[in-house]
């Protein structure tokens, strides 16, 4: 063997080879070395291929994601941080206290182990954060591609908790429109990594488990009559939404939406409408009139809604549309994005 | 735009685009044209980002699962009917009754619609033999890679049954050994699909919902030590992880071992040792002795276990070692398989 032999030698000895997702020694190898040590738990250990949740009462609540973003990791967080809060807050919005999520990998033939490590431990990281815990998972590996490495689908169940009935049917005119913060940082993140456009001030995502904010907000008496987090479409695609399955029209002003001047002239320089563009840590709140002003203020004293507003409210108006009030006193029609951006934003 | 340019666009309409996972317009029609037709029920109708599910009491089990197999469809099944049949395989050998289904869809750019409508109707299909119902799911699109297509995530949620405790601390010297019927098939057929061999009579995937069968075998009175489906790795990989867990060793006799001469020609012929091949429609069993006739009994009397077998029985034979006795009177030590024969093979 010569020395550049060696040298590939070692260098695929750090990699993901096909033969790991074979279900062989090699799988129990890469999963007791690269995905037990972080995440273990009472459940997780065992490694049966499912875990068992001991269930007190209450509805269960069952929701799943698949992660696709490219570049795996970027400003504010990474694929694995993505997933795991896209979950939690899937089930947040439901009313639902997180208990377990589920980890699928599939990983891509070539991908550096110390990626994987790295993205592990940060799944590990959001999960604490959440309060949460992978209790199941699998592992599959594809042959080398486009060099992108890693999906990742999250699975999770939670606990329907009492609270408020969220419910689309209870929205009514005069209802206001809430957001928990800044807008359109994570979509702006990943588009400016790989559009290589750097901003003068820092761009980060705004990956974050909502279930604590959401969870006082449900608490707080005040009535929350639905909850959206506002991930792929922005919130121009949830307002959408809720207009086209209520029938009702939504009023929102441009000078009230939440969003940095640094987000806003990054979408300026990539031609984007930051309503439009993916967040993941916000969620759009409609609250009867009379609980807007508590609403704000539960919000606005939890870290992650320090940013909160008002930014809207449903009318009776029709044809049911979104409506968006500019700065400059016009008015335009807000739509669902058709397509997107920029795909594999999450 | 001249003849050529119309042609081009009208094969590009039939197929998946970037846009159609963006989360907007294009992917809301996606949804609603050629997923939600064939699984539409009461729970996964709102499109609301999670499902709710009552639940009346009993544990919950969760479990989940990707599916990478190609191609993605073959004799026997697609991998549709593989990613339903294995997720309610891993909660029935939990001893759980599977209750519903989440379903993660990433679909590669270029893929036919077509091939999604045969896939998503052979999920709705296996979900209806199982009697289980996908409520919640997502769809992601990537960027055109290798032509294949398609992956699923699947994720279940089950209630865990009263009945004989499943545990591999129950496990003891004198236990015997059943698997439902004849092994290696959905293995041998993926592999001589992929290396274009045909064998003289047809080779078919063994996919199957496993919960009928392995309620009547939980409820039958039996004591059932163990369950566990043998996919990836066969049942060499789960003799070897029994055996390796429990601290016992594993006799299995070949002449009993059931597989069909077909399977054994074409495993033969690939070089390759059935019992490390996958199936997907097969659960290895350890059964107190006492109960051993009884459990063949329940097995056989069922459609998925005509072919059912005891094939070998647990000693406290030291090292702990799992091994197989030989038509031809030797023995020798079955091993976990490494790697595995072929990737992708689920």
């Amino acid at each position: 063997m010569t020395v550049g032999d060696a040298g590939l030698g070692s260098d695929r000895r750090d990699r993901i080879v096909l033969a790991h997702g074979g279900g062989g020694e090699l799988t129990s190898r890469l999963i007791a070395n690269h995905v037990l040590p972080l995440l273990k738990n009472d459940r997780l250990g065992p490694l049966t291929d499912s875990a068992i949740l001991p269930w007190a009462g209450g509805n269960v609540v069952f929701t799943t994601d698949s992660y696709v973003v490219t570049p795996l990791e970027f400003p504010g967080g990474d694929i694995g941080r993505l997933a795991v809060c896209g979950t939690v807050n899937d089930l947040s919005v439901m009313g639902a206290a997180p208990i377990a999520i589920s980890l699928g990998l599939i990983l891509e033939e070539g991908l550096p182990l110390g990626v994987l490590d790295r993205i592990v431990a940060s799944i590990a990281a959001a999960a604490r954060e959440a309060g949460v815990e992978v209790v199941t998972g699998d592992t599959k590996v594809i042959e080398r591609r486009g060099g992108d490495g890693l999906f990742i689908n999250t699975a999770g169940v939670g606990r329907l908790m009492e609270g408020p009935r969220l419910d689309l049917g209870r929205v009514e005119s005069g209802d206001a429109i809430l957001v928990n913060g800044n807008l359109a940082d994570h979509g702006l993140t990943i588009m400016s990594v790989r559009s290589d456009i750097r901003f003068d001030s820092e761009l980060r995502s705004d990956a974050a488990p909502l279930n604590g904010l959401i969870g006082q907000l449900l608490k707080s008496g005040a009535d929350v009559k639905f909850l959206r987090d506002a991930t792929r479409g922005g919130v121009a695609g949830v307002l959408a939404d809720i207009s086209e399955r209520s029938g009702l029209s939504i009023e929102i002003r441009e000078a009230d939406i939440p969003i940095t001047r640094t987000a806003r002239n990054a979408a300026e320089m990539l031609g984007l409408d930051p309503i439009t563009v993916a967040n993941e840590g916000k969620c759009v709140c409609v609250v009867a009139a009379k609980d807007a002003s508590t609403a704000l203020a539960v919000l606005r004293s939890h870290p992650l809604g320090k940013a909160a507003a008002v930014i809207g409210r449903v009318t009776s108006a029709k044809p049911p549309l979104v409506e968006l009030n500019t700065r400059a006193g016009g008015q335009r029609i807000v739509q669902r994005p058709y397509g997107e951006e920029l795909p594999r934003i999450c």
